[in-house]
């Protein structure tokens, strides 16, 4: 009775959007049942040279080639993700319309600042009822308002789309370290409906107000045609799961997509802390408050709809958290500046050629956001790093701040 | 009508023992109307000699000393903190039943496997009204019971206890580094009863589980007289809270004592897999799991007074668990035996004379216990650190064990 199969494409290429494909390619492989094995990945065209000491060059020669010519050669993203073996049936394409075109998943993993025009791109060349899941780091906070790109997907396409985040450093994963992570998402009432065979698992996933949310765009999605298997909860394990990468589906899709926002703000403040000296017991404490801060921001902003569950207990929360007060790019920063005495803003210029870490912008937009609301007193950590940031306070001021 | 003074004794005198004393001796001094200033600290007497390159060196001279008498003159423990200034206010004494005789607050810190014997030397020689607080590590776990220290406290002595964890890393806290604590202290009903002016933060604590177990030992309990202070949420914060060591109080008195004991078996875990060169996102899951099987472990003995939250959302639980699997003993010695490819038994007697690791025992004692009621499978985490600790399993079967 589930005569067609699914078929998957990942409209990104990047380390982490790359490391996603390799795992779903080696799952349609695994359950040729319900999906086509063939996983296209939209690539962003570039002219790439091959290095010196790469294995590939024998088989490329020194010529420049086109990075998805060599990702469908080598089965390698030379370039985002090397050393990485993609599995055969991961298709690069340059053709964001062609990749698309068939696909009943659609699975988003690119930098956030490409998803406005990708989306554009994109309307009106996919199927109607497609389902979609955003691994995109980050929300749009702006206009006194925080947009999830799931919701911008869903809005743009008219398609549903759930979110992916988690404890997952793409090299790691890549690598194939033992992680976990979390996907939210929520079957849209037309759906479930539709099937009777759901299991009991999924209906256990279904939160009431999260559906009421989704029922006022509801109008416009599409069901998933019965012929195909139904997109729920075993499905999107299936599909993301594997022996190195355990998955956990909430219904919660603005918490997994908030804590993967939010937790740069709590990174950098961890990495001011670790910068001054202090030791395991501080950052601990950051983080902490950071995440008391991260539950009364969602439920602030998502009252019917954020777990506190998802922050305390799944891996895009806590896990996440923790990770990224360790190794991530914010919390060295962080930490270096304190280090050397310099503001964030100078490091970086300075040592990261003017790129911008993701954590400054998001506090700033948070604590805007924040203020245009007349909330900012209630988030003191939040308020703190940005007046750091800000030359305003300093980090020995920290503990009287949270106090 | 406060007209009395509460006295206050530490019981205990280690690293954590004179960095706690060092906190109340500060607190006493800056509430004079509800502390007296003097904190008795009982110290376990031994003749020390000054080191040649100590400070005291020259006040002290280079005959030994009693430590007592070192503490006393120096303001400093040489011997277990060296190098931190104890408030001179802090009185080290050598006699157990002297310092606890007049004490209306005792507050215990000292190593697990030396609490019987105090006890036993304590009984009938400090008042029937005081009340306690549990800094000891640990719990016990023997013949199918798990004892919380607090609770063997209230037993022996006939006195209500609460307990204190967090991410509390002695020397940091003693160097005034900020971080946090949490305390597990639910008034017993005849303080309430008997008291018109609690705070509605006080009333808050209450836990009414918790308020019906304590009273199935009330009858032994006395009441504090009226002429003290309440002891209650407010007067624990005067005592323990510094402008670098904040201070949350939560009625869930067994679920931080557990945090403290059960983290050491995530921190084990979390060595292991630190060993194995995966990264920070394989160490973040098993710090989640891990988290999840605390509280497991909590509502299975506990069930009707454990809360989750303090696990997931204090510092006894979440934070101190960060901490542990970063900078704590256990965690170091899993990793360092898993990099040397040796077991952690070897290890403790190659390179820690034999001392045995806190969470090697925990691990073993909780496991036995889960054993004996059958619930073992329901703890795969505890389970497969067990089975490494024996050889059993390898540390790249943790993926799948947890699957």
């Amino acid at each position: 009775m589930t005569g067609k199969k699914h078929k998957v494409t990942v409209v990104g290429s990047g380390k982490w959007g790359s490391t996603i494909a390799k795992i779903l390619a080696e799952n349609t492989r695994e359950h040729p049942d319900v999906f086509e094995e063939e996983v296209q990945m939209w690539v962003f065209e570039e002219e790439v040279t091959i290095p010196k000491d790469s294995p590939h060059r024998e088989a490329l020669g020194d010529q420049t080639h086109k990075l998805t010519d060599i990702i469908n050669r080598v089965h390698e993203n030379v370039k985002y993700l090397p050393g990485t073996a993609l599995p055969s049936n991961v298709v690069a394409n340059p053709d964001l319309r062609a990749a698309v075109k068939d696909a009943t998943i659609l699975v988003f993993n690119l930098p956030h600042q490409f998803i406005d025009k990708t989306l554009e791109q994109m309307k009106g060349h996919h199927l109607p009822y497609a389902r979609a899941v955003s691994c995109v780091k980050g929300v749009e906070v702006a206009n006194g308002r925080v947009t999830l790109f799931s919701e911008l997907i869903m809005e743009q396409l008219g398609i549903y789309c759930g979110s992916l985040s988690g404890a997952n450093i793409a090299p790691e994963v890549a690598a194939e370290e033992f992680c976990e992570t979390t996907i939210g998402y929520s079957p849209p009432p037309m759906d479930l409906d539709a099937k009777d065979e759901l299991s009991p698992d999924n209906r256990h996933v279904i939160n009431k107000q999260r559906q009421r949310k989704i029922s006022s765009t509801s109008a416009e999605l599409q069901r998933v045609p019965d012929d195909y298997p139904c997109v729920d909860e075993r499905l999107l394990r299936r599909l993301f799961e594997r022996p190195y990468f355990h998955v956990q589906v909430v219904a919660d899709v603005a918490g997994v997509a908030l804590c993967g926002a939010l937790k740069n703000i709590v990174a950098l403040a961890a990495g001011f802390v670790a910068g001054k000296g202090w030791g395991e017991s501080s950052k601990a404490a950051i983080i902490r408050i950071g995440m008391m801060e991260m539950i009364r921001f969602g439920r602030f902003w998502f009252p019917d709809s954020v777990n506190q569950k998802t922050f305390t207990e799944e891996s895009a929360g806590v896990a996440d958290l923790i990770a990224s007060c360790s190794a991530g790019r914010n919390f060295r920063s962080a930490k270096h500046s304190v280090e050397k005495g310099v503001s964030v803003d100078e490091l970086e210029q300075s040592e990261l050629n003017g790129q911008k870490l993701q954590g400054t912008s998001t506090t700033r937009a948070v604590c805007d956001f924040l203020s245009t609301h007349g909330k900012l007193d209630d988030f003191p950590l939040f308020n703190a790093v940005n007046r750091i940031l800000d030359g305003k306070v300093s980090v020995d001021e920290l503990p009287k701040l949270l106090r």
